[in-house]
């Protein structure tokens, strides 16, 4: 029996990890669930999983779910501090971290300081602490299993190999909506266009950051810590059917890749049964069937986000942490329609150049900079 | 160091083997050779490796090379008992058996009764004596290390993984060069058409296997007994890049592939370091260059070669054997312009139907029906 709690269960990720755990044979125990504020589904998740914990960050909501839970037996959080509790229990076997955003860096540590292995959904935790992540991560030998598809790829094929054999990182990108749009047209993007992914079907956040590709520059950053792999050893290739989710080279030109349709729920499992693997009913990849896989470079004039994130990889400290929350407040800002698509990366380059850069943060000055950077994109005036 | 034989090192694989000793930073030494009767290539590789052993099957060509070796320090076997003897000693780390046909079979059992681990090129050894080879190693703990680009690169994508955990195995095969040509003319079909292989420069023999697709039938018998998964559970899919080289489907669904320029140099050097990967300056693989990986099921009316070999694996015991040695003598009569393409499928199935069948067949029942099946395939008279 393996005690789970989930961050943000009721989101893409949450749902599917449950629908997951729906279907393996084997007991998983759902230990805590976390929320935002989406009552329903929370309350829903409750009275099927019987969680013993439950936060919920939006203080309203939480207490409305409390009054609807008089008669139950579950201790419910609320409040960030709530959130940041629910983390931190140790009597937990894994935790999958699927908040969305910059809010997901301080459970991640929280729950590596408790030793309890996280399955990492959030991408922001180890984009803005990788370092201080890899520090507490030795201290507590607690582990990280990525749920992200790329490198749930990569670790896949990993599995078995020595790191130092490996000769490059090959992440694959679908390229997103507009991979062939005319650059000159990017400047009148609308929402609905950018939110609308060839191959996956995910959250706003992630699907605007597909768009613009600065998901695979998260994805970059990502892998270094993931991996230990530097930036000129990770590579992108442009892959529109998104069936191959990335390739590991080795020193001897062999290429390892892992495969299939496009579903999230994949690369949970793995991460929830690893090291098994167990039977799922998930839809099987034929090959046959889809005919045809195609591959082109990226394209770094019409993703300007991409050479942002490697150029903020390079340069380490603090750059990163910046790049991400300027890039969430601006993917927000887009999703408000106050800038426009293009102004995504002019804002992000604005936000590292004019920063305080500290090479070794402490996990205060990273929420320090990040209260910096949220204030300094929301007070951003675009030309218009 | 490790003490290498290479069985057939004057044949293609034989030589692409001493390239790759050649690069390898590692000391490994070239313990022992083996040629028909290339004269001049194995005298030119005598002296350039100084091997301690060389067995040379053609008894005249043995005796020209022990006439030119005079003064040389080097022990020279002859015919078909040499090869034995040399494939026995077990004074050897590794024997690479690149060994073309069924004259393969008994070397591979020497050296395995030797407690010496073979690289195996040789793919007749396992699909004719599979179970032999198999109860042998059980008995000496010798190991099989497969050097096919499938099925290096299934054990490739094996490593680390369950076996129990395998959902199925999936063949790629380019198809050869018959793949899209006009049924109705395949009749017709020249030697020198069937000798043109678009992707991998291969001996004779093969490359005629794989503009039959016998090649891939062949090897869906040999991935049965390397890696112990029934034929129910082995697919073959057609891809006329043959870049990815084969790939395992989990239980979970996920799919994991190896990859790499058709190179036969990647899966004999990985045989000759595992479990290490060392560094190699083959071509290394660029996808956004290739552009775009093809798949289509194959077709068994046009390669009833492959539904061949299916039937026999299921029907066990020596139809393996009997498939693979009428195969054999059909292409080598094919090659002397006395039958036709589509003749050898004909020859093959009544081969198969009419030989005595045995469950179980001894090393001994095996070789007696080998020859039979060589006469029955020389007076077979086809309707020309």
């Amino acid at each position: 029996m393996k005690n789970i709690t989930i961050l943000g269960s009721t989101g893409s990720i949450g749902i599917n990890a449950l629908n997951v755990i729906d279907n393996l044979d084997e007991d998983y125990k759902v230990f805590g669930l976390s929320a935002y504020k989406n009552i329903d589904t929370i309350l829903a998740q409750i009275k099927k999983y019987k969680p013993e914990v439950v936060a919920i960050a939006d203080l309203s909501a939480a207490n409305s779910v409390k009054e609807k839970l008089n008669n139950y037996d579950v201790s419910i959080l609320s409040g960030r501090s709530g959130l940041l509790e629910l983390a931190s229990i140790a009597d937990v076997d894994l935790l999958l971290n699927a908040l969305v955003g910059s809010s997901g860096m301080e459970p991640t540590i929280c729950a590596i300081k408790s030793s309890v292995d996280v399955a990492l959904s959030n991408k922001e935790s180890l984009v803005m602490a990788g370092e201080i992540i890899e520090s507490e991560k030795n201290k507590s030998g607690a582990k990280i299993f990525p749920v992200d598809s790329e490198h749930s790829a990569i670790w896949q094929c990993l599995v078995g190999e020595k790191i130092g054999e490996v000769e490059k990182i090959i992440l694959t990108g679908s390229g997103g909506p507009f991979r062939t749009r005319d650059i000159s047209t990017l400047i009148d993007v609308k929402i609905q266009d950018a939110l609308n992914h060839p191959n996956w079907e995910m959250g706003k956040k992630i699907t605007i950051d597909s768009a613009s590709m600065m998901n695979k520059g998260l994805e970059v950053i990502e892998t270094k810590w993931l991996f230990g792999i530097e930036s000129n050893r990770i590579e992108i290739v442009i892959h529109p059917e998104s069936i191959i989710h990335s390739m590991v080279e080795f020193k001897d030109k062999s290429v390892k890749a892992q495969l299939g349709i496009p579903d999230m729920k994949v690369p949970i499992q793995y991460a929830l049964t690893y090291p098994d693997r167990k039977s799922s009913m998930w839809e099987s990849l034929d090959l046959s069937k889809i005919g045809s896989l195609n591959f082109e470079p990226p394209n770094f004039e019409r993703f300007p986000c991409i050479s942002l994130a490697y150029e903020s990889l390079k340069k380490g400290g603090t750059y990163p942490a910046v790049l991400n929350v300027a890039n969430e407040q601006a993917v927000y800002r887009f999703l408000n329609s106050e800038i426009t698509f293009t102004d995504i990366p002019i804002i992000i380059e604005q936000a590292c150049d004019k920063h305080d850069y500290i090479l070794h943060p402490t996990l205060e000055e990273l929420l320090f900079l990040e209260n910096w950077t949220v204030d300094f994109v929301k007070s951003f005036k675009t030309k218009d």
